[in-house]
């Protein structure tokens, strides 16, 4: 039991900090102001703004690239739990994860390919992804059906002679927007009269294949997120070399959920980064302005509300870093409870942190003068992306219950 | 204690209703399918789509016009608590009040006029309003104190010879986006020796008058609200005649009061309407689609949340018709409390139906193929505009701390 | 819509407010303390201390007597609304309901008498219980079955020959500790074989019928409510005459319908006077008190949270009263979603309330220098008595979803 | 960042856990049994059943004893972080504490007297408290000011010659009616003129001293916690020889301060493990019963709140453990955020698990029949016990803002 961070990892966090601080944090103001121009443009001509690109070569340059990767020749060879306080930072700024290549969907694509892929796949596009020459996206959720019970699934992958024939819908497959984004990874049913976990099989898909169909751009709460965008995509009768199935038919729920773990603790890492900066301009905002002859941060309850804030968010890192030394130590079946309750916990910590911000902000809280209505979309969209509240719930009791039902206690 | 609705009401909510289903209802998707690519436009060049002004030609035949005034010749001659019903009607689409005449501000602005106003001001101002042929801002805020404290005001109204000069900056001014938007009422300092609550006015702004320039339109959550936008207008020694001061000099305070009475009860009224289409959406998703073999209403606690909100939606409108009803009874100062507390209790209840409705939904929620996140946002804006929640709160407290303070006891 | 009591009602309101404050506040200290003494003798010994039957006769004199019961001439020809707000006044005491002969369980007993008891029963029981000479019981929940699902109970009621076979075992059988306790209300199966609700049984059972065994009194959160008690008793082959039977065989359940709708009016308001009484104790303790150079009252959130209650308080009174006036003008059966929304809401208000006044009183809030764990306790059992929380829940929800299962919308 | 224990901690955990279950468990059911009936009888003839010193014997024979000291030779050589999962295996059980000498306030006290007392009051006081021979109380809080202000305290300690003088009254003394309760620490004033934390004084008081007099034993909702006691004990211009200071007059403070870290982590980790103990009761007893077709378990959102607390409960043990560590690693000093932290996080955790619990329970949760009351009881005196959640949360907020005054930013 000891909570400090290595030195590895705590030379990368000074590191990275000090790379914020002076290449990502001066850009962003504008970033976002262009980007608020952009953003409701045809998403055909979306753009990636220069800056992002050249602070792309710098973080390269620094090794600050790739850090999400276990593996210490493609990335840096750190761990789930030393990666994690890195992520935690990037996540300050809603920029920053692309600049050091470690932004979702293409980490986990990423790591997908690293784990599963063949050579080839890896040679194709593995190493493309690595070097963050081209983006990719995943496509999972369907507009159909829930998509919070795997089983709903409708879309298809057949194996047709040497070929895969993918035939299906998709909807928030982000990152579908982006100009360099080249293919996604699919996910559908294979073989619909096996056992309920091995149906599934994922395949890559190029975008520009025949039949693929962008039909538009998903606004959350108004933000078409440019020039990633999140994406209602349609398959029509795709046909792609049998090459390019990840693993086997059937593979596709043990590659997903191989490919959860980490990703559900990079995702909430951010999202603390997030809520830390929601709190920041939270009190930044109180100690500044004035009311009733007092900064507002000494009226009524607002004390209270940072003392809650504080205490839910170190609560919530400490149980996010525990689930990512489990998926070290033990591996993810052994975390399936932390890795859902994560996913539950972090997404509402932020949510509630952001509106109690966006409230001490007054209105320029609502307006894009700050930065907080586009954290809490990224709070209220985690809260449905990757499994609803509600299906994690679901799993952190299900793994409660089995203690009792093997009639072992607690 | 008698909790039906009168003979008059009824037959008022009757009407609505029908006309709400045959007429408003079917012109909603269109409305706001066209609106969305209107929406991130430059706001010069925002337009009022058709379907509106038919349908506010349909509604002044039918007598469904003005039904907020309680003057019986201009408006309907309905009381607060009579008109109360009638607005939630309304309030369950985003484009039903202009139809009837009565959406936020021009209701608040021509109940102004209407009490305070002098002949001549209700000739050029007033009776074009209740006519539905122009519009009119309100412009209170101001972005660089915090409003909820009003002695922070730095906008001065200042008498110079025949002339009223206004001076300073407002920002959330609703509706300034709009093509018909013609006049504001604008609240500033005039008296700053005189006591803390007749320091104050407010004085009719033409918005082409010289010196007033709306410098942009604020979004609030991503949405611009086309094409009435909330805007940011500077007044630079604004100069109009003297024959637009509303009452006297210092009386802005006693006349802001007189209008935030029966406008708050209006405000909730709609956002419970809201709650009610927020539910009715949430049920409907919940009985359509199914997971686990079960439709998800039937799942974990979501019945549990439909029964809350239930709950908490009759409650609140118990407690808004009672603010009413004590508005009309014994006049806005003895339901100080009330007022305060329906402002509270409602937006919070409208943003807590409409997460959970958006949770039931899944990625749909956040997407604009469903009205959610606009309902979202409008509960989110209404716990700050007109007074945050805290400062409601602490009227409430006031008022009951009060009782003990004179030695009275409960 | 109209929220003022009439003329009847008011007058019974000022009547009772101050017999409450000339009688009953300055009873309460000593009363309380001499039963905290008493309290965990052996039950068999319990006495009702003198106080109580000299203010039963002083309140019987002044008309202040069965107040409850709707008829005009054995009680006082109040509906539910017009005696609603009585009930509250009378909550705000723990002893002042049993001195107006308004307190449960005998309420509840005298209208199934009243309403449903033969000529024989109401001489019998009735009588002497409107008088105050004696008290009762009603048995209806079970300690070996989950008794929030009706269909589990086990206690049956069986017609052998002339009589009435009673056999079964029932706990928290509140009041059965009392001196004058002379008879229980029972419940019990029937006609196993018929529907669902045509099952259950009522019968009288005397309480010094052989074969009735009071086994123990159970404490709640360690107060046993003398000399009332909660019991647990078992009805061993327990033989009464047929005449006791109420109604028919199986007309149990529509009796205990009939017999809940007032009375859980009931329960809710004296439950509001109950939290008016908390809040007023939080607020006079948190204007006492000084800490930081500041009364109590003034620190923190403490304001936010008197500001939240009394809108919670507000609202569930107005609730509660809009279900009262439903059973009044339409009968119990279409007011189903609002007699169990008060259930589930009220005592909830009142357990935070509470918990927030034992808050501001540091230590001397657990004690029992103050009523405040007393009003916690009955807030508490509240939430379980007469159906928890959650099958008041589930019977919002089923109402709710009823509308769209028709097809009938909102 | 690692998170498993070491071995010497999961060594004693293995082996605390077989002598809960061997010895502990069996004897809980009757004690309680017994101490229901012994518990009201006058304080002064309270006494320790035979059950525990038998089981304290069997605990030191196999090292389990004094396990919360950090001295490797009086006790274990624990540090906080290592003795904190032991404390919460304790907790399970409210007799638990005592049996390995481990339970507050001796705990405290003997902290207090191996770090700041003389070579005689370690003679006199703490090897007998280490024997666990006598039993201790630790004065603080008083009846007649607002306790959460320290500077309100009105008890003096004034040296006299060669002797101290105490003089005051103070309430919620806990285990003051223990028969081997031999002797208080007061706290109290001696330098009224001196810095605010330099006033203080701490003074070792035996209870036979003439002037001690124990007034009553107060009851924490109805229950008197037997035969500890919470006692209202005034002191009389009591005499100690001036040998019996700890430290130095205006020492108070500080070493109250040194006490209260690790205390409060003890506090915490034993609400843990009755925190668990509530949820393993919550879940056992939902599996068991059955309603409408279904265990509880199942019902409406009974999963969800089993994960909440789930996920409620892991996030506040790994908090706790945090604070641990830094008091470890870093000193109290460095640890006062978490401290406070966890004194709020932690109580009202279990008080949300245990409120739940009963409602599953249904009217038996209320009862004595399961510990849960007790539970609920403990949990609510927590959040005053040593500080209201008000004042840590006050030390969160007051830690958070520290950061920005000092121009640093997060």
């Amino acid at each position: 039991m000891h909570f400090e961070h290595n030195d590895k990892t705590r030379a990368y966090m000074e590191q990275l900090t000090a790379f914020m601080a002076e290449h990502v944090a001066p850009a962003e103001h504008g970033y976002h102001h262009r980007n608020q121009q952009h953003e409701h443009a045809d998403w055909r001509r979306w753009e990636v703004q220069p800056v992002i690109n050249e602070l792309k070569i710098k973080a390269r340059e620094q090794g600050l690239w790739n850090l999400f990767l276990p593996d210490a020749e493609l990335g840096a060879g750190l761990t789930t739990v030393e990666y994690a306080p890195l992520a935690e930072i990037m996540g300050r700024s809603l920029i920053a994860p692309e600049i050091f290549n470690c932004n979702a969907p293409d980490t986990g694509n990423m790591e997908v390919l690293y784990h599963f892929g063949s050579d080839q796949q890896k040679q194709n596009w593995l190493v493309p992804l690595l070097a963050g020459d081209i983006r990719s996206v995943f496509c999972m959720t369907e507009p159909d059906v829930a998509s919070s019970d795997a089983t709903n699934m409708q879309a298809t992958i057949k194996e047709e002679g040497d070929e895969i024939v993918v035939q299906g819908r998709k909807w928030w497959s982000t990152g579908v927007g982006h100009p360099d984004a080249k293919f996604a990874i699919v996910m559908g049913v294979s073989l619909p009269e096996a056992k309920k976990h091995a149906q599934h099989s994922m395949v890559i898909v190029p975008l520009d294949a025949p039949g693929v169909e962008i039909e538009r751009m998903l606004p959350a709460f108004g933000s078409y997120d440019a020039p990633y965008g999140h994406g209602e995509v349609s398959f029509n009768q795709v046909r792609v070399p049998k090459a390019n199935l990840i693993g086997e038919l059937g593979a596709g729920f043990a590659i997903a959920q191989g490919r959860l773990g980490p990703g559900r603790v990079h995702h909430c890492m951010r999202a603390l980064g997030a809520a830390e900066k929601a709190l920041e301009l939270m009190i930044r905002r109180g100690m500044q302005r004035q009311a009733f002859g007092q900064p507002l941060i000494k009226l009524g309850g607002n004390q209270e509300r940072i003392a809650e804030h504080r205490m839910a968010i170190d609560q919530a890192r400490l149980y996010t870093l525990y689930a990512a030394d489990k998926i070290d130590r033990l591996g993810v079946k052994h975390a399936m409870s932390e890795i859902s309750g994560i996913k539950v916990v972090v997404p509402n910590v932020l949510q509630r942190v952001v509106d109690d911000a966006i409230q001490l902000h007054g209105g320029a809280g609502l307006s894009q003068d700050v930065p907080l209505t586009a954290l809490f979309t990224l709070a209220r969209a985690l809260r449905l992306a990757d499994g609803p509240d509600e299906v994690h719930r679901a799993m952190v009791a299900r793994t409660e219950l089995r203690h009792y039902m093997k009639g072992e206690g607690a």
